[in-house]
């Protein structure tokens, strides 16, 4: 059983939970086997954004297949 | 005056603040005088949960009776 | 183009995210040129608050004009 | 759902491995639910041991009954 | 000449050793050009394995083609 | 051989070294064998102290019993 | 909106500049939004190479596709 | 409640103590809500200075009024 | 003899040597006693800038005047 | 008394353990005091290589004589 | 000018500045230009010292010679 | 075979490669088998310096004699 990690960043105009779901929706349409998730960083765009852009890095952690 | 400092992990299905709030509220179920709390660690736990669960571990901060 | 970065902590009883924008809206009331936004660290403060005080330690990033 | 972590130093005249076992061993004569454990550092005892002996320190997380 | 590095997490009942071996191997099923492996953390899964599982997360270096 | 870790802070209006003191002798009131003592982090608390008080947060290691 | 993040090490016998350089070229050819390069480590490879080797592991964070 | 954090070195010939008490009484000439100060690093200066001079860098966290 | 420390983000399409010296000048023009400087991230901003921009960012350490 | 520490990085084709052993041996040679070793980096050399090379940094701690 | 940094472990049963000086001293004895000293690590060794014994881990690092 | 590694500082007027190769040509002085080098830090010297004065500190591994 090996696992694999990989990194994503996520956005949201709402929340850092919905920035973190954000990420996890992206990898799972082409991940099946996520097992957990890391947040390793989370943070704020104001200058680029029309809102508040929240954003969060997380680590997700996937089962390859055999 | 002594703190003590413990390490818990905190889980909820609705939002991080949550997931702190558990850990709080359980710690205080044992411990009278808890003063502040870090967030260590946020995380989702996806393949073993029916939601996806989101955990805090937090550092608790108490003071010791003298 | 220099950036400069500062850190403050906002506070709120209800989320990190408004913890956040506590600290954000803080800074744009002597600062204009707001870029990003990092958190540092997340806490909560229980003893000397009412309530349970959300607490966010952000670094502010914004442009210095020529 | 809550979990809790402490942090303990096993040692072994053999190997890693044991210093490991050792720490986990110790840990469940007293609880019950220990789920996982994260090595934190490893180190060898030359001066004061009779062999040369092998440490690990190791963070411990169990699940709080409820 | 460019390298680029993946994170694997490799698993064995009996040793870290084996643990990184089984990412390394894994990684060598798909890539070519493997030169160095850097060991970022070791575990053990107890709760939700038959036996206890020692776990490596490793990052892999391989040499990109030209 | 198992040592076990625990995180205390203590306090002191004169000086570093009696802060350390501080949480050691706290320690030596509930445990028999501490071994060594690591300093974490130290800080000035001005604003809800009648003097300035210096903290010292120390890990202190003692020894279980078999 | 979500971002990638993956990691290179680019080489140059001139500079550090360069081997940065190197290793967005090659991220290039094979992604189209590239958004902004961190500088992880440094580094100068003596023993096998010709020349002085500068080295320079960068993480590269791109824009994925909807 | 937002408080801001600066960054200041205090130096003394006699103590490390009195290298942060340095630091926090030139920060109180100008600023008057000083809560707390984490000391970031110690350090001891021999070259440039007559006798050793005891270094503390400190962060200073003082309340910003509304 | 107290030294404050500010950080700053300086940018250049030619160097990582530039974009210091960019936050360093920027830095001279409203501060007297610039004593050191610290290099905090190196990185390259690609999406936003018309060429490739080497950014710096630096904790620049400046004397207090008495 | 006063130590010294200094890091070396031992090899061996079998364990860490051996790797780690490798380095003390060395430092033995020259150095009568040896009190303690900390592990600092595991690593497996693959390209360079006859076989996998397990590499074990540490830090070997021994006591100066007066 | 090139300078080199090395790793010592002073003791005193009085203060962490005795144990910083304890060190410095150790090193004068053989290195003539030593230019500044940091503090890496403080510590208070209980079990196998007769008194508390303050320990500090300090990098010295001294002008080389041409 | 065991390696094993030495921190300098090197410096420059012009460069952090010059900087970083001052040191690796003032090692190779007195060493043989230099294999590797990472950069620690880069800094840069205002106030004692003539000239700004690029600084790198650097690790150099070099491989033991048996």
């Amino acid at each position: 059983m090996v696992f694999k990690k990989i990194t994503l960043i996520g956005t949201s105009d709402e929340s850092f939970e919905d920035a973190v779901d954000d990420a996890i929706e992206r990898a799972e349409t082409t991940l099946e086997n996520v097992h957990w998730v890391e947040v390793d960083e989370l943070g704020v765009e104001v200058a680029t954004a029309d809102h508040r852009e929240y954003q969060a890095e997380v680590t997700i952690a996937f089962q390859l297949e055999d």
